[in-house]
């Protein structure tokens, strides 16, 4: 790699964010074929059947298991675990597809999930969670309403990018890992995964949260640090989470789902500043005394 | 909305990235639902079929129209074209999803046309191109090699982003828009494209070239506003591109991909800096004078 300054050049040694795909299998079927950055890969096949609502909770996962790339389907020959927990966020710019890539899961009672689920066979790009809907009535998926009413205070939400930014120095390392955090109502950081795509990490913590065994995921909020998308508002609803914050824009009809959905929605959270684009309600009240004229009334 | 200050509140009405999604039929046949920033959906079905490997050329296509959401697929009732050419990038907040939601592309050959491309029913998200490969060996396409080796001066690059953001004033306004713009050798701006998804932006741009009879796109350089991915240099390739340049980073797979095509492949663009992942020997050689004493031997 060379980096240039004006007019002078040198050679470099770069760190780049690691990108290769991982094969996600259920019961031996392929459904999915996800570009993430290696690392917590149980926790990201795991995330996604979570926000595809295809389970709900750790007790209906039998296995996540490596399989060797060639593998038959049916195939018992399981890869070592450990490369489950190993980290490799970061390439010094790869020299081809790793092992590992491949992932299945086995479920207690494969008979109760949706098998048309299963037969999508998608590729699913570094920013995208939630392909293969074959018609456009087939994007919104069916999940339980929110059962999480909490009151979030503002002061909380505004202290969450600096707990982001203490806790992400990879990210200011490369510059290219997107961030997905979980905070509980006090700002007390829970988790925090980072992919270069941002369904991915949102998955990842998903997914650490099922292996946890805490989903439904009430009274918490979820961190994005770029934008929010309609299926990032989508998949949080699926996890249960009834508050999702941005460090920049969300679109329009993630900002349309989320009031439909009872959820609040921020963006362009920066130092003291923010919008409050859906349940603004649910914000405690501890700054009426300053609220200005125009009131508020959105949400 | 309500925009929040410290704890001052108040009640806003804020522009927001317009997002819904677009089906694309090819023949009669559902390919992909992409979730898009409405407007310029003609070029964005065109470029997304060129991008897949489905045509290379305007002479293959018969016609680009809207059609009826909810129309038989063997329909001949085309919706109007004038909808085609609707700007709505944004939204002020959406009320539910706009009709002209779904178009459909006629070949003048459809017999040529690679039929097990098509019947991939997916949904690709906002971020996502290159959905619905049903393995890890197929997310890499088969493109013709690169028949462009120019040569790019530096300088060029450096007044690219500059260009882009004088351009760009709709990303300014809601944060919220992926840009992607092609630019000739002496830097002049040919046509810009945004939408909440980069590749979409993408698309659309290489869709454009292709309606108006210019590709492959050679002695062109491509700039995106944010990062880049695999994905994205592999669309890149597809349309003849040589040159990919991004305001931020590129990922390890994108790397790796554009130094096995000959693309150069620029990172972190900013100012008078930038780093050089794939192709610096086709930078001309202004700067050699000042050539640190660590030489340039990456590409």
């Amino acid at each position: 790699m060379c980096r240039m300054n004006g007019s002078v050049i040198t050679e470099t040694n770069d760190l780049v964010a690691a990108e290769e795909p991982l094969e996600i299998r259920v019961e031996g079927q392929s459904v999915a074929v996800v570009m993430r950055t290696p690392g917590e890969d149980r926790e990201l096949a795991a995330g996604f059947l979570v926000t595809e609502g295809l389970i709900r909770e750790a007790g209906e996962v039998l296995d996540i298991s490596y399989r060797p790339h060639c593998s038959l389907a049916s195939s018992d020959k399981a890869a070592p675990l450990e490369k489950a927990d190993r980290e490799k966020k970061f390439s010094n710019i790869a020299a081809g597809i790793s092992d590992g890539n491949v992932i299945e899961v086995r479920l207690k009672n494969p008979e109760t999930v949706d098998r048309k689920k299963l037969t999508r066979h998608l590729f699913t790009s570094s920013s995208c969670g939630i392909c293969s809907k074959a018609s456009i009535e087939a994007i919104r998926q069916q999940f339980p309403p929110l059962e999480d009413d909490c009151e979030i205070e503002p002061q909380v939400l505004q202290g969450l990018p600096q707990s982001l930014a203490v806790a992400q120095e990879n990210f200011k390392q490369t510059g290219g890992l997107h961030a997905c955090a979980l905070f509980d109502l006090t700002g007390k950081l829970l988790v925090l995964r980072e992919d270069v795509g941002r369904h991915n990490a949102l998955d990842k913590v998903v997914g650490w949260a099922l292996l946890q065994g805490c989903l439904p995921l009430r009274e918490r909020v979820l961190l994005f640090s770029g934008r929010t998308s309609f299926e990032m508002v989508q998949k949080a609803l699926a996890a249960g989470v009834s508050a999702v914050a941005a460090i920049s824009a969300p679109s329009s009809l993630a900002v349309e789902f989320a009031r439909e959905n009872g959820q609040v929605l921020v963006g362009f959270l920066r130092g003291e500043k923010m919008n409050i684009y859906a349940g603004a309600s649910r914000l405690r009240k501890t700054y009426d005394h300053k609220t200005s004229s125009r009131g508020r009334t959105a949400g």
